[in-house]
């Protein structure tokens, strides 16, 4: 009987352990695979033969690691390049020791592309092994989906603190502009989905090239008509030349991605130095948006679940490889919420980048269509019954920190 | 038959308005006083005759007042200061205008200050008039309490972000530190109570006067040891001479308090450019701490509701005034937690600050003992039932916006 591994990588999510939850128990439910390994920090572990048993994980530890936010057996930032032969035969020879026939990699968009080239590599070379991809992204940036696990428990945090920070704005009476800042580098899904809430009074997306002379116009006739202005703005928005906005740090992170930060503080900056407000709150969700285990999306962590449990199903079909399960986009926002589960070539999922739609986007940054409301509001609807220890939501000890 | 006025003052907290629900359900059960008005933007609005009349709220929105962050009054930095009797007077002329005999004043110790002002300047000048005061500090830091309503939730948002974030560190492999920043002027309060999650490695306070090089050789202990460093710090941390560590603007917010923000930048700037670590992730609690109310504590938001409820009981006392109501020092922090409400003169409460016990801060920037830790832990403990309306936590619409 064959053995089956699974692996996380790139940024966590508040529910991208839900999906490791599903795999480990559907192999409970019905034992496809004698074992299930979780690869300790991603590829980087595997590689290293760092190997965790979690086929017999208790019912109770399951229920808790789907609350558990992060990487529960740790993350890499390492890209199994295509073309690197010495990684793949490395990998083939760390699962042929463990009788490893098919790996389940739970990851974003690079990930997506690392299941598409093992599984050509392996049909190139006759390698009887299968790779199969469970998305996640707090960015929501892959293409033939609905939207991505880890995404909607983001928003909802986003969301939860753009209105909790605007009642705050709200109680003061002296004329300030307030700045929240979210994850969104290509992509400004997060920032798009904080309109939800109708809190949101000037948007700034990376998919609008920014210019600053129409956005200070837009803040000066805000703060002229109610002495208010909440902006919010996704970490990735720049100029028509491709300046990002934000003054913050330029680094590598691996993956040929800038790291940026700080474009509240200069918003805020700037609108200071117009002389069009005094001053500025700034609020920057930063890392706790994606972490937000305490205010998961029950749609998100269901689902998240859910696509672990479906992806384990296919892999019992044995052609099936190179595949990416998914939600499929919606037809019609306006009917009832009810997500579609599919599978498609992991070719589709990678390398491409799905920004926030143009039509959806309202001019002069004064936010987002009905239809973008339309698609917003059920992923964030619902609460899980989350399980608390002395005040706090349970986890469970990480798999790389055993 | 006489009325009273309730107002806010001060930063918001994610329970403020638990404690204006206590006063306004209070005269339901026992209508002590013909109306109950709110006073719009704090002590600005009320010298502007700007009041709402509370008296007749649905119990569903008192509920969700209960819930509902920020000031839902509005509140104001407008300080009423001692001998400004013009500002005296025209407060007696408004509330004469509306036979109102009893003022509460939710606030911090400047608030408290204005209480016992207001009360001692009515004595002087035979005013039949009184003033009351109820508690509310994210800041922790007023004088002859255990703790303030306010901080319990804000701690337990700040626990929770430092539970979420430092799994989130946890699962990368590439060293790097971690740096948390919370609110805490003067006072560490809730920078320390991030500790009660065990997963703070270096705690830096306004308490302990910073040591750049002490500091950095523990930062470069922890690195050699676990290759990980995540560090918590309070805004208003400063060295031996006073100077902040950040190097944040600096600007005057009405209450002759310096404006912080960015000491966590600045301590990740100073690792990196030590050499100790070549990257590190920053997260700034900044305003949502104190809005939380998607993580109100339990404890919090009955207290602050039932210490509503008792100021109002004890104004039923003809003679009560200038007193101020609030959760009495534990004597026995291992006992069953059992808050004891008490009033005590507003002067004991008004402009002292509590720092953060010396004693219970650990050398080298370890951390806190265990008896700061028995103390802040049943604080932070339990979750009320929430009212969710699609997907968010139900707010009230704030009387400031009506």
């Amino acid at each position: 009987m064959a053995n089956c591994l699974v692996a996380q990588s790139g940024g966590p999510t508040a529910v991208i352990n839900a999906s490791l939850a599903g795999v480990i128990r559907a192999n409970q439910l019905n034992p496809v695979y004698d074992r299930v390994f979780g690869g300790i920090h991603g590829i980087e572990g595997v590689l290293e033969d760092k190997l965790f048993d979690l086929t017999d994980l208790p019912a109770r530890e399951i229920d808790i690691l789907k609350q558990t936010p992060s990487s529960a057996l740790g993350t890499c930032r390492y890209k199994l390049k295509r073309g690197n032969d010495t990684d793949y035969k490395r990998l083939v020879e760390v699962m042929d020791a463990h009788s490893i026939e098919v790996m389940f990699y739970i990851g974003g968009n690079d990930s997506m592309d690392t299941v598409d080239a093992l599984s050509e590599w392996a049909a190139a070379n006759g390698v009887a092994k299968r790779f199969i991809g469970i998305p996640k992204t707090v960015d929501n940036d892959l293409v033939p989906v609905d939207h991505c696990p880890g995404f909607p428990s983001a928003a909802k945090l986003a969301c939860q603190i753009t209105h909790a920070t605007r009642l705050d704005y709200d109680a003061y009476t002296r004329p300030e502009v307030f700045v929240l800042e979210t994850m969104g580098r290509d992509a400004g899904w997060l920032a798009a989905s904080c309109c939800a809430t109708g809190d949101v009074d000037l948007l700034v997306l990376p998919e609008v090239d920014f210019d600053k002379d129409a956005f200070l116009a837009q803040v000066q006739a805000k703060m002229d008509a109610t002495g208010e202005c909440y902006i919010v703005v996704s970490e990735g928005a720049h100029y028509a030349d491709g300046t990002y906005i934000s003054a913050g740090e330029s680094a590598n992170d691996g993956f040929a991605h800038a790291v940026l930060g700080g474009v509240a503080l200069t918003l805020k900056q700037m609108i200071v130095d117009a002389g069009i407000a005094q001053r500025g709150v700034v609020q920057d969700l930063s890392r706790a948006a994606r972490s937000s285990n305490f205010a998961q999306s029950l749609v998100d962590v269901t689902e998240a679940y859910e696509l672990g449990l479906s992806a384990h199903m296919h892999s019992a079909r044995p052609g099936f490889t190179g595949q990416v399960v998914g939600i499929a986009p919606r037809t019609d926002l306006s009917a009832p919420y009810n997500p579609v589960f599919f599978a498609g070539p992991a070719s589709q999922f990678a390398n491409f980048v799905r920004t926030f739609p143009e039509e959806w986007i309202l001019p002069d940054y004064q936010g987002i269509t009905d239809e973008a409301l339309a698609y917003f509001r059920p992923l964030i609807a619902g609460e899980p019954k989350i399980i608390y220890e002395n005040g706090m939501p349970a986890t469970i000890m990480p798999f790389n920190k055993r």
